[in-house]
């Protein structure tokens, strides 16, 4: 019989501190399988409690399974599985992020406008019907859907009605949903462009897509290189070329709707930061030229904040119920914040905040072009109309870009090179630089350690490349 | 040429106006595919504006894609896909919920405790660090991560380090995130209860796996039918099964742990409804006794609202990298709300929440246990030690099942029969009565016209079940 020691905190009540004792100490291994327990009677005069307490314990423990209730023998313990010692798994330590983080693909969290979404937010829980908080439409809020279409329409041209759109947690958990509904349909591969984002090829092909890569040049996507990958789909960023920073050009757009036509093929386009744009009104988005063929995503990743996990599609009606198919039941995202953006668009503080980070951009786009041409004359910035971030290119090399941006992380500044997006072999090098993530008052800092540094670091032999021509390296033959 | 009568709404800008007017035109077919434009000077006269404006618009629209510039021939339309009269896609037109729902699966709406979620999302939304707008941890916040082994540990006897949480937007999702890493590691099978949640099921098969059902009787799934199917993995309800309302008896808990250990199978543990039971202290996870071969699911889908789409995994350290491996990145869930979550936690106001709520639902079983017993006692109410829901068998049949669930329809009472949860074909007959989703004060008046309809619908030939003993129907030889 074991001489039972347990641990049972003061605070809590008898009962629950005894069976959390029991519990821990049979987990632990202190009381091995089959080791038979002090009886009620016992126990209870040991810990100066009511038997009745004891009893309530132990019988607890054996609904749970950590005991054993045996005919004769009195309470035993159950075999239950023993904690080793082995500390959590040895998960990647998650680095700090850079001192000087000049990578792409945030905003400024510090601009987030916290007071107006904390009023949105009031606004709903204060006034929402309690309708909302039920499991809801799988394809999200029909006031979000309603305020999206006006605003989609009003800020990027797109055609729609609230029947097309689909909120999401972000373009890449959508274009997982996306991948298995044209798998369904019958889609084997997804063009993309050659260079890209490595985790929207890998999302793809997790949910059954073939990837192609497909050239791209100074006018964007190269379209009659599509027939020969015998795609069924492209993912394409007409707006602002991830990461290159072209814009599709006019003869290219109709050249791409044509095929999709002609294919009866889906264009996916990942308007992943089209509300900035600087030196002339945004280019409208492809989908309001052929709503049918075409699948536009928005997201609030760069216009508020990553954080918010908030975003959309806007289907050709074909697509509508396959998605929803594919989707299953209930819907996926807080039905609270969904509200909340609604609201923030319906009064016009969305569009108000981004004006105000717009302007913001791009004075700091204007100093770090400015900045580069002085310090860095063997870079090449190009897509710097749009976006939050620019790609410098240069002569250099893959090996140059890679140890460019080692050394630029030894000393804390955080860049990310052209070499990760291309899906096949690297057509061109340079650095893709975002421009948003700094504070504010960081800013002007960040561009003097990156000046500092690019002005050291060129690396031997670079070239100056042609500026504005550097996309022309990349004319495919 | 065209004559072009353009509607310009006043309100906006001339430039903007125009543009949008020029691309309704497109897209309505009024200005069809090759369609010349007035040039920009005859345009400017004709409108009253600028010369700039025009070309500036025109200019904007070749951009987009609406228009071409041909040389020699002015400006002229592209083809664009002409907008038809179509309507939205004939959508299944969202049914208004029963005037009287009785139907499982949802909370009361109106007991969200909306003042304290708005307070913890203020706190948040006030000091948190503008880090917390990050993409973040693909796993979830590690704030929220933390807060929930403390709340797990207290409330659920769950053994788990922050390193094995995973934040998700429901058990669905998860469910085939997790059969995505299932399949991955080798698993073929997925055994679940022969009754369940369809979804569920389906949500599996999507994602990879054969679903292979197992029986329940009065003790909950019956262990020894695990081996026949070949399973990898099972799906089970242990604390209060869905939707017949056992609870896994001790042997067979187990019984259930010694099948995983020998086959090196996962238990995948459905928490849905583990905070509320009502006759003693709720009965610990399984996942505590063998944190190893246990995936706990839980979610706020029950204890505050199906709308805030937020939920946890607790996994087994050997499936930690390979779920993220399946999740990809980034995360999936709004860090506010998961800090909120936190700190609603954190600040106890989730146990005081539970723990007022349990109490009402409380007296709402027992009225409508007390109810059923003098309406309709060919009913045999089981399942009502816990959760949110009553299973209400009767010997009627399928059929005799299936016109009481309509004739309720038809009177505006929602319920739900046991029909559309057997995998296979049905083992027995009766209702599935929800009583947490009228509002606090329609509760009464629910119950009543609930019980005036039973008491009038008695199927012809029912017997009187015996009370307490209708799980043995299911006993299985």
């Amino acid at each position: 019989l074991v001489d039972l020691v347990l641990d049972i905190p003061p605070g809590e009540g008898r009962r629950a501190g005894l069976e959390d004792a029991l519990r821990r100490a049979v987990r632990s291994g202190r009381l091995p399988a089959g080791t038979r327990l002090p009886s009620s009677r016992a126990l209870a005069t040991d810990l100066g409690c009511a038997r009745a307490t004891v009893v309530a314990a132990y019988e607890q423990l054996v609904v749970e399974g950590y005991l054993e209730a045996r005919r004769g023998s009195g309470t035993v313990v159950a075999p239950v599985r023993v904690e080793t010692s082995a500390g959590p798994s040895p998960r990647r330590a998650r680095a700090a992020g850079p001192a000087v983080d000049l990578r792409p693909g945030e905003p400024d969290r510090s601009s987030f406008p916290r007071a107006q979404w904390a009023r949105s937010l009031r606004r709903v829980l204060e006034h929402a019907p309690d309708d909302l908080l039920a499991y809801g439409d799988p394809l999200g809020l029909p006031v979000l859907r309603q305020a999206l279409v006006t605003y989609l329409a009003r800020s990027r041209a797109v055609a729609a009605t609230p029947e097309q759109v689909v909120v999401g947690r972000g373009f890449t958990s959508e274009l997982g949903l996306l991948a298995r509904t044209l798998v369904r349909g019958g889609v084997g591969t997804l063009a993309v462009e050659e260079a890209g984002l490595p985790f929207h090829h890998r999302v793809a092909r997790d949910h059954g897509l073939r990837i192609a890569p497909v050239p791209v040049d100074a006018e964007g996507l190269v379209v009659d290189h599509l027939d020969a990958v015998g795609a069924g789909a492209v993912l394409v960023t007409p707006a602002h070329q991830y990461p290159l920073g072209m814009t599709l050009s006019p003869s290219r757009r109709s050249a791409l709707l044509r095929w999709a036509r002609a294919r009866e093929a889906w264009i996916v386009e990942d308007d992943y930061d089209g509300e900035f744009r600087f030196d002339r009104q945004p280019v409208g988005a492809l989908q309001g030229l052929d709503p049918e063929r075409v699948v536009y995503a928005g997201t609030t990743s760069k216009s508020l904040a990553a954080g918010l996990r908030l975003s959309w599609l806007v289907l050709p009606r074909p697509l509508v119920d396959p998605l929803l198919e594919a989707h299953g039941w209930p819907g996926s995202v807080s039905a609270l914040e969904q509200a909340a953006l609604a609201d923030l668009i319906g009064t016009g503080r969305l569009d108000r905040h981004v004006r105000r980070v717009r302007a913001r951009y791009r004075e700091r786009r204007d100093a770090l072009v400015a900045a580069l041409a002085v310090a860095a004359p063997w870079l090449s910035p190009t897509g710097v109309a749009a976006g939050l971030h620019v790609s410098a290119l240069f002569d250099g090399g893959p090996d140059a870009e890679r140890r460019l941006v080692q050394e630029a992380a030894a000393r804390s500044i955080g860049l990310m090179g052209l070499g990760p997006h291309w899906v096949g072999p690297p057509r061109a090098t340079g650095l893709v630089i975002g421009y948003s993530r700094p504070p504010a008052h960081g800013y002007r800092s960040a561009l003097d350690r990156l000046t500092t540094f690019l002005a050291e670091a060129a690396p031997p032999g670079v070239h100056r490349g042609r500026r504005g021509a550097s996309c022309d390296a990349l004319m495919i033959s």
